[in-house]
């Protein structure tokens, strides 16, 4: 399968439609998952296009794992979570569902099963307020 | 929390206990997990020390991706999964067990949840035998 340049990170990408930021570089973009699976749930995606872990290049896979490193410490602090799960889904058996290569950061808090289902979409503004807070913590 | 230098994947890395190793370089190593999720689940560590994404160098983790891409390649060819999640967890709470960072690399068959809570203990022969198989991929 070849990558589909309307999937919504793409359109995200490229400003079609809106996200709640929390972090851009050259290479990266983060923003809130819109249907997230915790209070926090934040996406990096790199700029480069490629549908999963087998068709991204091996460069732009590093730069979105340092963006992630450096959003999870970030989300960790905004939502004192003592854990954080970080997961990058590869074709819908897995659970893929945007096929523009992700990683998932998810705070954890009790040891639960590592679910990463479909959650519901959350209300928008209790997104803006989470990725204001985890701007902050970018400084 | 400081990072105790007798962790399982440490001891691994020293070479004072074995593993079903798939593929090594300079900077990761990568082995059967031996409370597989699935058929073919494998791990990759980074060389370096850290507990976590949050104290790990971010070369190292960078290092660690590009291994996981090229391991989780064989992985997919070696057991013809459909899906691949990749997945890498921070604190107890969100299930990590062993305290050296690392990444799961798990074939996914039907869209199952994303459980990632402990398994059972593997049979070692069946081990050495993924192990073989995802050689054989990476060449």
């Amino acid at each position: 399968m070849s990558y589909d340049p309307s999937n919504i990170f793409a359109r995200i990408l490229r400003g079609e439609i809106p996200c709640h930021k929390v972090f851009e570089d050259e290479h990266t973009l983060s923003f809130m998952d819109i249907m997230p699976q915790a209070e926090g749930h934040t996406l990096v995606v790199p700029k480069a296009p490629g549908r999963d872990i087998f068709e991204i290049p091996t460069e732009a896979l590093a730069a979105a794992i340092r963006t992630t490193q450096r959003v999870a410490v970030a989300v960790k602090e905004a939502f004192e979570a003592p854990g954080i799960m970080i997961a990058q889904l590869n074709g819908a058996p897995a659970g893929q569902t945007v096929f523009h290569l992700h990683f998932h950061i998810v705070p954890r808090y009790h040891g639960k099963d590592m679910r990463l289902a479909a959650g519901q979409m959350a209300d928008p503004a209790v997104l803006a307020e989470h990725a204001a807070r985890i701007r902050a913590k970018l400084g």
